[in-house]
């Protein structure tokens, strides 16, 4: 099944799959379930586009042979969100970055996730951690202000050039591509690849009027991931697509009938409009 | 060395222990060290101090698997958190508490820390839940507006006779226990439980001054809870105290020598003054 998932990516011309990111639910497994995803996605499609793989954890140790594994099993990179139960400090989340991305001795991208890590980064945290060896991305949530081109400017000013600035919220990846970031980190290409690489490739050219069709095709869904959480709805998709029949791991809900005739109804939007799309 | 912490405590007269809270570190345990930690608390203080234990996990699965065996082990309670990795929805916290207090077969008390969960629970929650067969207490934050009082006679209302009230922050004790809840989730009682029983035994006969006296003396204690955590304290204490020579679970950091040293004037001042403690 996941190698289903992963060909789809590959043969949409993705640059690069993450694996096992917060959709992929890595927080909810185990060790041997995620050394187990890391083999199949390698064997699948190794070599064609290169696999970041999520390794946080909440203690250091496990972080690190996560890490250890993922490279082990063939991964291309890695990437890092410092999970916590208690709150932590930033010289706590640097050494945390630095003890993994020593071990895992891959390019490892900082996952900068407020929302479900409970730690902000700040700038000079991120310029602290852009030194380190293997330290070669970030991925930054959404700016509040919506000053992306101000925000990247900024990360760029305080990182090495060969530093990586790309963002997730799927809903702000036209408004960052356009703004010149570095990189999508896309829920939704995990399932629809295709329209979410026409609307890469639109804002990467710099055709906004392109970028913002496609963009206002994925709205009503983009609605949805911000209403239920972007994780709840892409359950339904793979159900809806035909692509799996899975439900998330409690304590995660099946979304409402409701929400999934609401998630429908988007996917039938964006099928009508995305034909057009080149 | 986990059994003379637990001695301590009943020997200086706990109505209670708390076993793998927050300060036990519960969150960064595998399960084979959880079992052993209540196999050892059970065989230490078992049929004296009635034992709690706490059985968060990111799966609904897994805090079951926990609370099965925790009540195998000879558990007297649970305490479970909404720990998260995505945020969760009021009706997943109600169900995930359903499934485990009903696997657990004990009576369970809501963990309520929004710190470390990212999770606030509603009254409405509350009050759902101590619906619940087996659920039978909740552990409180401290009040932001401070108001104990208003806020014990609020969740009295909507909760049944026997369900208990009570709070975690060790600095709003005192105040807490004068208002009439039904119990303190003591950090600093799991190392210094004389003090700290001596200051719930004079909040709870209403003594205010008595109480006021010896919540002082914690008082330099107390700031350094709030300053640095009072996982990351407790951790120096045990050091100091002579009681373990230990460390955090790494991301988590030692702390540094000059907080050592703030940590043991406050440990000095408390001693002076609790020699007068009754």
């Amino acid at each position: 099944m996941l190698c289903r998932f992963l060909e789809r990516i590959h043969a949409a011309g993705a640059d690069s799959i993450g694996l096992l990111g917060s959709t992929g639910g890595y927080a909810y497994l185990r060790r041997e379930e995620r050394q187990r995803a890391v083999r199949v996605a390698v064997e699948c499609v190794g070599g064609k586009t290169p696999i970041i793989v999520g390794v946080g954890a909440l203690r250091t140790d496990e972080a690190q042979t996560l890490a250890r594994d993922a490279k082990m099993a063939g991964a291309d990179g890695l990437l890092l969100a410092p999970m916590s139960y208690a709150p932590l400090t930033d010289e706590e989340v640097y050494q945390h970055f630095a003890a993994v991305a020593e071990a895992g001795g891959l390019p490892l991208c900082i996952y900068n996730n407020p929302s479900t890590t409970k730690f902000t980064f700040s700038d000079d945290l991120i310029a602290r951690l852009a030194k380190l060896p293997n330290v070669a991305a970030v991925k930054m949530p959404l700016p509040a202000n919506g000053d992306f081109a101000g925000e990247i400017e900024r990360l760029r000013a305080i990182t090495p050039d060969s530093f990586a600035v790309g963002y997730s919220g799927d809903w702000g990846a036209a408004d960052a591509l356009l703004a010149g970031c570095d990189a999508w980190y896309s829920v939704v290409a995990g399932l629809l690849p295709s329209p979410a690489l026409a609307l890469t490739r639109a804002a990467q050219a710099g055709d906004s009027s392109a970028a913002a069709r496609i963009n206002d095709a994925f709205r009503p869904l983009w609605e949805l991931f911000r209403a239920f959480g972007s994780f709840r709805v892409m359950y339904v998709m793979a159900n809806l697509l035909g692509l799996a029949r899975i439900e998330p791991p409690r304590p995660i809900l099946p979304l409402s009938q409701e929400a999934h005739s609401r998630v429908e109804e988007a996917l039938q939007n964006l099928k009508s409009v995305s034909s057009s799309i080149p």
